[in-house]
C-alpha cells in the first residue's frame, strides 16, 4: 500500500514544526523574552513559513488556522524548551544541526508538494518549497531584530531549493509521489549536513 | 432591543484603531521620523493586527482596505497627533496605559468575534483574538527596528488571549453575544490594568 | 491602436520590477550578504511592494507567483548585480536617484490600475498604488535590520500617493487609461526627482 501524498505532507509537516519550535525558543531565551514571547516566537518559527507559502498559493485560511493541532504543537515545544531548558544546554551543536536539516528537509518537501497540488508551475513551486523551509526563521530573526540567519548562512536555502528541485524533476522522471518526496528530502538533508560539516559557501562581495 | 454582533465589532474596531493610531504616531515620532512616516506607523500600528487577521481567516479584502474610513481614520489620528504633540507632553503615563488596555480589550474582542463569523474554531479563534490585539504593534516595533514590546511585556498578549478565551466561554455559557463580549472585553482590560499595577510578571529563563 | 490597460500594468511591472530588484541586491552586497542573500533580497526588493497589494486586495496567488517571468527576472538581475558589482561602482548617485524615481512611478501607477481592476475603491486604490512602490524597500530594509528608508526619506512615499492620486483624477476626468497612467507616472516621477534635487522635505517633530 503506498502511502497518499496528503499523508506526507502532514506527517512531514508536523516533525518539521516541532523540530523548529524548539529551535525558535531556544533562540528567544536567548533574547532574554519571557515564556509568553517563548511560546510566540516557537509558533512564527515554526509556522511562519507554511503560513506565508499558503497565503502566496491561495490556501486561505491556511492550515496552521484551520487545524488547531499545529499551533497547539509549537506552544507545546516552547512551553517544554522552557521548562527543560537548563537540562538540555550540553546538547552538542553538531547534532542541532542536523536535525535542523531534518526539519528544513521535511518542510521544503511537504512545501513544494503543496505548492503542486495547487497547481503552482514547477519553478515558482521550488521557491514556494524554500519559503517553506526557511520563513519561519525569517520571521524570527526579524522579531528578535537580527539579519535573518538564512541570509547569512552557507547552502541552507539553497538546500531547500535543491531539494524542492529534486522533488519536481523525479515527479517527472516518472518517480512515485512518496519516493520523489523522499528523494527531495535526502537531497536537501545531505547537501545541507555535508554544507555545514565542511564550511562550504557562497561567494561573497569583495570589498 | 439587543444590538446585533456585527455592529459591536465595527465600534469596537473604531474606537481601538483611534486609540492604538496615537500609540503608533507617538512612537514614530520618538524615533525622528517626519510627518509621512508617522502617518504610515499610526496606520500599520492600528491596522496591522486586523488586517493580519483578516489575511489569515481568508476574509479579504481586509475590513481595512474595503472601508476607506480605517485608514483615514488612522491618519487622521497620525495627523493630530502630530500637531498636538507638544501639548500632550504632560499626558500621565498611567492613563495611556489604561487606555492602551482599552484598545487591547477592543481589539481582542472584536477579533475574536469576527474569527467565529468566518467559523474558525474556538482554540484559534483566540489565538486571532490576540494577533488583532498585539499584531499592529508587533509590526509597528519591527519597523522602528526594535525587539517588539508585547514579547518583553508582561501580561499584555497573554490578558488579550484571556479577553478571547472569556467570550468563547459565555458563548458557550450561553450568555448573549453582546454579553459575552462585554464580559471578555472587561477581563482582557481588568487583568491588563491590574497587572501592570502590580508589576506582574511571567517566568524568565534564568542566566 | 490603443495599448490595453493589462499591457500597461504588465510593462510597467517588468520594468519597475528589474530597476528595484537591482537597487535591493545593492543594498545587499553593502550589508555584506552572500550571492544567495543578494538574490533574496533582490527578489523581496522588487516584488515585496506588488505581493503585498496582491494579499491586500485578495489577488491570490500573487502576480509574482502566478507568472515565472517576475521571480526568475529578479534573480539575473541580482546574479548580474553581484557578478558586475565593482565595475559599477562609479555610477553617479544622481542618476541612481533617477532610475530609482521612474521604479516608483511605474510601480505606483501598475498598482492604482491593478488595485482599480479589483473593483477596490479610489483612496485605498491610491493606498494601494503606494504600497506597491514603497512596500518592497520597506520589506528589504527590514531584513537588513534598519529603519526602512521611505519613513525617513523626504517626499518618496508622498510622490507614489501623489502620483496614483493623478491616475485616478485623470480617469474621472475622461483620459483615457494610457493617457491617465501616463500623467500619474510623470506626476510621481517629476515631484520625486525635484524634490530629490531641491532637498524638499516633510516637517519633522521638534525636540
Amino acid at each position: 500500500m503506498k502511502p497518499k501524498i496528503e499523508t506526507i505532507v502532514l506527517a512531514a509537516d508536523l516533525v518539521g514544526t516541532f523540530i523548529f519550535a524548539i529551535e525558535g525558543a531556544v533562540a528567544a531565551m536567548h533574547s532574554g523574552l519571557d515564556l509568553l514571547g517563548v511560546m510566540v516566537i516557537a509558533f512564527v518559527a515554526a509556522l511562519g513559513g507554511g503560513v506565508t507559502r499558503d497565503l502566496l498559493i491561495g490556501a486561505t485560511p491556511p492550515n496552521a488556522i484551520r487545524d488547531w493541532r499545529y499551533p497547539a504543537l509549537t506552544f507545546v515545544a516552547g512551553l517544554l524548551t522552557f521548562m527543560f531548558h537548563n537540562d538540555a544546554q550540553g546538547f552538542p551543536a553538531f547534532w542541532l544541526m542536523v536535525l535542523d536539516a531534518a526539519g528544513l528537509a521535511l518542510f521544503a518537501v511537504a512545501g513544494v508538494e503543496k505548492a503542486m497540488l495547487y497547481r503552482i508551475r514547477p519553478f515558482v513551486a521550488a521557491l514556494m518549497g524554500t519559503v517553506t523551509g526557511v520563513g519561519g526563521g525569517v520571521i524570527r530573526d526579524v522579531l528578535l531584530t537580527r539579519i535573518p540567519s538564512v541570509l547569512v548562512t552557507d547552502i541552507y536555502a539553497t538546500a531547500a531549493f535543491f531539494g524542492a528541485v529534486v522533488v519536481l524533476a523525479g515527479r517527472r522522471l516518472g518517480l512515485s509521489p512518496a519516493m520523489a518526496g523522499l528523494a527531495g528530502g535526502v537531497a536537501c538533508f545531505v547537501l545541507r549536513v555535508v554544507a555545514a560539516t565542511h564550511g562550504w559557501h557562497l561567494p561573497r562581495a569583495q570589498g
